[in-house]
Parts: structure tokens; C-alpha cells; sequence
């Protein structure tokens, strides 16, 4: 098809939704993506571009020409075209921004203006508004009789002269409502309400937690300027969660399955060095005890054993700690009683394994001494695992760090020295006694 | 407040959203929470029992008589009842629906006869639905005047006699649309639709790609039965991403904060002894070289650093593999691409830090043959990391095991094994050689 063009092409693509529009553009290989959206000129939907992933939107962003990219988001939402164009550096920006009629480049330029991530970037800015004195009947007419209204809404807003937010009426009860009511009888009452600058996570955090499909957007003065839709919030929760599973797996949250082999591994080289100078910690904690080791080999095949379990049990707690921060279930009310858990959780693991692994070591290396040490030095890091697994999550989001990003290392940091430290140490105390 | 009882209490809960009623019995001590609800009597709306965690949730409903259940999941929404009552056990299941009227008592019974985390069990059973030949004022009027319908709706379905689905049309479209029109033809085409026995991810991902905010269920003859709405979705989303996350960190998905201790411990257990049958597994690798780290004890001190670059380059690999998969986007079509991707990045990754760790190991020890070995055995294990990261979870789902819950322990043993034995190996040949 690619080799052929022609009018095909249009045919084949004009029924598809815009998502496995976006889908087939993954699936091209990465010359024939704008080389397709230059074929299909008028014809091609840029809605398709907010479904790919963001190294596909930026190539194709590349290699088209600014005049085909003005074309092409002049008849977006503008949500969409913010989404489009923010990833664009400055320059490309301003031009593109220049060939769009007035009134489409001040609102796009007003959405790019919001901080990163906050509600003025995704939110929808036409919306329907009306005075709170009108009937039901009028509000109807309205909304059948103007032409130029949303694709798509879920709620009618009430503002007063000043365009201030007073309230909100979804569809349904407004299709139900007799005609004479005036409409703010028959408004929700406390709607919610987000502001322009609020962070789009906690925007998806509160709509999520309220079940609401829509949402207005206020500035500072409490004027209306825009709406969130539930299904942008349901891309910022995915992401939201996505960046922090990748996190912890040690990988850059936007790396994608179609990024450069070379973008890759800059991406996760940081990773495997901060695990390096962690390694290196540890070495050197073995090192200081090289006699015990030359004097006993046994030590240096049970000390993986020991710093592996510690490793494992820190990151099922940090698991647990930093998906509850991110969530919003973690905080100063609740900290102490999940703290005192944690460690509870992280003693009796420990007496078990403590156990178990004390009697294997004790049989296998004929050794009963050795038993007793591999038990203690268990306990230890089971317990320091389960502290540090829980405090270092907490004393990070506290200086605003990311804990799903940094808390690895450190957690990792913490299991091994202990683990190494305990167990060399043990057996060194035994060793000099004996 | 718990102790003196009475009026206020209701007068305080009564203006509360139900999430927030929600968050209010989890912030209580176990024993309040019944003793809240029995109070509350009338006034206590059992929707708020969807926004508990499960274990608060079961608590709860262990307390309460099962008349108290039934009296409370009367008025609730199909969907919101059977979320209550589906973890209970079956015969306090059927003595509940015993006391309800018939109607509500076969609506549940059919939800509860869906499979688990099915369409079915979390759609909505009330819509509404109309003739494909009635005008839009017909269908406008029906709206209004019917009294018993859903409390929240986007949109009206078309159905034939036999109540197949033929159709929808949006609220705000049918708003807009001229009275005298025939209502199927503003019904939009192709509109999705899901099965009622589709799994509920599946449903969710379908919603999430076509931004829908409600899509109609259908049973086996396409008659319409229900319909899934998008605040359901977006907890279903939620839910999975979470299950995947705690998954990767060895910990159960249904772990949440409010579990006892007893209960978490028996959770975390299993997959730290999966832990311990994989570092026996090292140990016994490290044991067969017993000789050569008696004869060079720097080998003990350098070797957990092999296993934990190979861990972590692994964890790396695995945790994009994982999400890919869960999010559908890796499977037969790219499946080699990203492999000989991931080979790549390995392979390029191990050449950055064989060079830099090797250099500093020679400097570090003043034997320049141990750089030589540890660099050649980094190598190897980023590569066997890159390589067993992405085909055991790939394996694992082809096989229908879930890759988030058990590809961590298969990919350390690889890694720690491979790692273990490439440097001690090496190291051991060179000792013999020399």
C-alpha cells in the first residue's frame, strides 16, 4: 500500500476510529508514518496523534512541515492540540502557533501557558454556560438551537455575569426537569470544582474518588474556564500508575516499547550505576572482612543468601509504602500504626526464616555455630528491611522527592550493608571467640 | 463521638459524599465501624461500602446481621449490590437474598451468576432503552416522564422487539437532534459493545482506547442486559495497574494497608521463601567454587556485585515486558523486534560497565586479570539479563500464568545463577592457567 498511494489509502483509513488510526501508525515502520499523513493530507484526523505513544507523535511531529501541523490541529478540541504541540520545542511552537486564526492561537497559546501536568493543559475549554435565571426550557433551546457548542458534554454549568462558577446540572436531570424550573433550582448543590493550575493527578485523584465524568475548571478569581473529561482522567491515572511500576523497576517513566535501542540504554544506564556504587558499598563491607571469609569459605556462600532475602523483603514494604503515598492512603494520621506493622511483619518473617534457614545451614555445613549466626543476622535484616522499606518512601516524599523513583537504591543500599554487616560480623565475633 | 451516640451522628454523616463516608470507616477503629452503621440505621447509605478497602469491607459485613445487609443493599444499584455481597460467603449470600423482594432478589442472583471479575458483575442492569422507530420526541418525552429510571445515564440504547441492541445515541446528540426525527437515525454506527461474561479488564481497555464513557453489555443472543459505566472503569484500570505493581514487588494483589499483621505475614511469605529456594540454587553455584575463593578471596568480595547488576538489568528488562504485555501492547507482531531490542540494549549496557567496573576492580586489587574476568562475566549476565528479563515473562503468559506475579523469581535465579557461575568460572580457569 505504502509503495502504491493514492486514493485507496483514503478509503481504508476514513472509517477507522481515530485510536487504531493511531495503532496503525505504530505499527508502520517510522519513515511511512508522515509519509501516510502527507498522503491522506485533509483527510487524516490529528486526534489520531494524541493516541500514539509520545517517541512516534514527536518523529511524525518532526518530519512534517509546520504548515501541515497548523492544518492539521487548527480543527482540534484544544486539549488535543495543547497535547499535540507541547512536546514541541519553542520555536516550532510559535510558528505554528502564527498561521492559526486569532482566536484559535490565543486559546492554544492560553492552554500551553498552564503549568506541565496541571488541569489547563488537559481540560476542554468550550463548555456550555448559562445564566442561573433561565428555565429549564430556555437552557434546552440553547443548547438545540447554537450551532458552535462541544462535541461532546455531560454537564451544563450556571455562571453568574462575571462568568464565576455558581453551579453545574448534569444532561440527564436536565432532560427530566419540567420546563418552567429555573435552572439553578434544579443545580447540584457543593459541586466539585478543580482549578486551572491544580496538578492533573490529584484532578484525576478526586474525580476518580467522587465518580465523576466531568469536572469544571475555575481560575483564580473562581471564573469558569474549561472542563476535565473522564476520559482524559483515565489516561492520567494509567500514566500516573505506569510511571511508578517503572520506576521501581528501575526504568525512566516514559520509556516506551518503540524507543531507539540508544535511548534505551541511556535510560537505564543512571539505574544500573546507582546500583553499581551500591554494590560497591557492600563489597566494601565484605572486604573489611576478608579473614573471617579466608578463614571460613562457608561465609561466602551463605552471605548472598542473607543480603537476597533482606533485598526482597525491603521491596515488598517499599512496594506496598510507595503505592500507598502515590494513592493517598499513606499519611502523618496513619503513618505510626503502618510503621509499627511493617516491623512487626518484618520480626516475624524473620524468627521464621530465622529458623528455617538456621537448621538447613546448621545440617549442611555441620556446623551448629553456623546455624545460630545465619538466624541472628536473618532476623536482623528482616526487621532493618522492613524499617528502612517503610521510612526511606516516607522521608522521601517528604523532602518532595519521588519515592517510586529513588526509594530502590537506597532501600537496596540499607538491606545489603545491614545483611553483609550482621552476618560477617556475627561470624567474626564467633570466629575470634572459638 | 462513638461513646454518646444519637441525632448528631446522622446529622454529621448525613451531608457527606459516600466516599468520603467511606474514608471516615476506615479512619475508625474496626470495632466502631458496625456499631457506626447500626446507629446511622436508616441514614447510612451502603454505597459507601464500595469505597472501603475488602478486609474493612468483610469486617464490616461479619458484624452486621444479615437483616441489616439486606434492608441496607435494597436500594442500592444492581452493580454496587453485588460488589457487596459477592466476597460473601454463600449461605449468608442466599439468606440475604431470601429477605428481598423478588424482582431485586433475581436481578442479583442473575449478577451473581456471572463469572468473577466479569462484565456482568459490574454493569449497571438499569437502562434505557427504546423502539428503533420512535421520533426523538417520543424517546425526549419517555425520559421525562418515565419516574423509575437509572440515576445516571449518557446514553439511550435502541432495541428490537426481542431487546437485541441495535443501537445508541448520547445524550447530548439526541439534545440536539430535530424532534421529528426518526431516533435511529441519529443512533451512532458501528457503536462498540461488550458480552457479559467479556472480562472486566478487557472491557476496561476497550472503553480506555475509544475514550467511551458508558458501552452497552449484551448477552449470548446480543440482547441488551446492562451497562458498564466509565466510574467503574476507571476503578477496574486502577485495580489492575495496582495488582501488576504489587505483583513485580513480590507482594499480593489484594495486600492493602488495613490487613492485619498475621495476615500480611502469611501473604509475604510464600514469595520470600520462593527467594530462599532461589539463593539455595546460587549458594549451591557459589559452593562448586569453593577452591578458588579459598585461593582468592577478592573473588568473594566482587562476586555480589555480578548478581546484582545482572538482578537489576533484569528487573529492568522484566518490568517493561510485563506492563507491554498487560497493556497489550507486545505480542506475536513485535514480539522479535523488542527482543533483539532488549539483546541490544543488554549487550550494550554490559560493554559500558565491564569497562568501567573492570578497570576498577584491576586498580582495586593491583591484578589486572581479575578486570579481564569481571568484565567478560558482566557482560555475559547483562546480556542473559536482557534476554531471560523478556522471554520468561513472555513464556509464563503464553503458558496463562499471570508474567506479573511469577516471572521475578525465575528471572533472579537466572541471573543470579548465570552471574554467580560466568564469574566464578572464568575466575577459576584463569586461576588454574596461571
Amino acid at each position: 500500500i505504502q509503495a502504491g498511494d493514492g486514493e485507496d489509502l483514503r478509503d481504508l483509513v476514513a472509517d477507522l476510529h481515530e485510536a487504531d488510526v493511531g495503532s496503525l501508525l505504530e505499527a508502520l515502520q517510522p519513515d511511512d508514518r508522515p509519509r501516510l499523513i502527507s498522503l491522506l493530507g485533509k483527510n487524516f484526523d490529528f486526534t489520531a496523534l494524541t493516541e500514539v505513544d509520545d517517541t512516534v507523535r514527536e518523529e511524525i511531529l518532526e518530519e512534517l512541515s509546520n504548515d501541515e501541523v497548523a492544518e492539521g490541529v487548527r480543527d482540534l478540541d484544544v486539549d488535543d492540540a495543547v497535547y499535540i504541540l507541547e512536546d514541541l520545542d519553542h520555536s516550532d511552537q510559535a510558528e505554528i502557533l502564527e498561521k492559526l486564526p486569532a482566536l484559535e492561537r490565543i486559546a492554544l497559546q492560553r492552554g500551553l501557558d498552564y503549568p506541565e501536568d496541571s488541569a489547563g493543559r488537559r481540560m476542554q475549554t468550550d463548555c456550555i454556560a448559562v445564566p442561573p435565571f433561565w428555565s429549564v426550557r430556555q437552557t434546552v433551546d440553547y443548547i438545540r438551537d447554537t450551532p458552535d457548542l462541544p462535541d461532546t458534554f455531560y454537564e451544563v454549568f450556571i455562571v453568574d455575569p462575571a462568568h464565576r462558577l455558581l453551579g453545574a446540572v448534569p444532561l440527564d436531570k436536565l432532560m427530566r426537569a419540567r420546563w418552567g424550573d429555573r435552572i439553578d433550582s434544579i443545580a447540584t448543590e457543593d459541586h466539585q470544582r478543580v482549578h486551572a493550575t491544580d496538578d492533573q493527578e490529584n484532578v484525576a485523584l478526586l474525580m476518580q474518588r467522587y465518580n465523576l465524568v466531568s469536572v469544571p475548571v475555575v481560575d483564580d478569581s473562581e471564573r469558569l474556564v474549561g472542563v476535565m473529561m473522564v476520559d482524559d482522567i483515565v489516561d492520567v491515572l494509567d500514566e500516573e500508575a505506569d510511571e511508578d511500576l517503572k520506576a521501581l523497576g528501575g526504568v525512566k517513566a516514559d520509556e516506551e516499547l518503540s524507543d531507539s535501542v540508544w535511548y534505551t540504554v541511556k535510560g537505564r544506564f543512571p539505574w544500573l550505576f546507582a546500583n553499581l556504587l551500591t554494590a560497591l558499598i557492600s563489597a566494601s563491607v565484605i572486604d573489611t572482612f576478608e579473614a573471617s571469609i579466608q578463614a571460613m569459605v562457608a561465609l561466602a556462600v551463605l552471605m548472598p543468601i542473607v543480603a537476597s532475602m533482606g533485598g526482597n523483603a525491603g521491596t515488598q514494604t517499599m512496594t506496598v509504602t510507595v503505592r500507598a503515598i502515590a494513592t493517598r492512603q499513606l499519611g502523618r494520621a496513619n503513618a505510626w500504626r503502618v510503621i509499627r506493622r511493617e516491623m512487626t511483619v518484618g520480626l516475624m518473617n524473620g524468627l521464621g526464616f530465622a529458623l528455617l534457614l538456621g537448621t538447613m545451614a546448621a545440617l549442611w555445613s555441620g556446623v551448629p555455630g553456623l546455624g545460630v549466626i545465619i538466624g541472628l543476622a536473618l532476623m536482623i535484616v528482616l526487621t532493618a528491611a522492613a524499617v528502612g522499606g517503610i521510612l526511606i518512601p516516607l522521608a522521601l516524599h517528604r523532602l518532595k522527592i519521588d519515592p517510586a523513583v529513588s526509594s530502590g537504591p537506597f532501600v537496596t543500599t540499607v538491606t545489603d550493608v545491614i545483611g553483609f554487616f550482621s552476618f560477617l560480623g556475627i561470624a567474626t565475633l564467633w570466629l575470634s571467640r572459638s
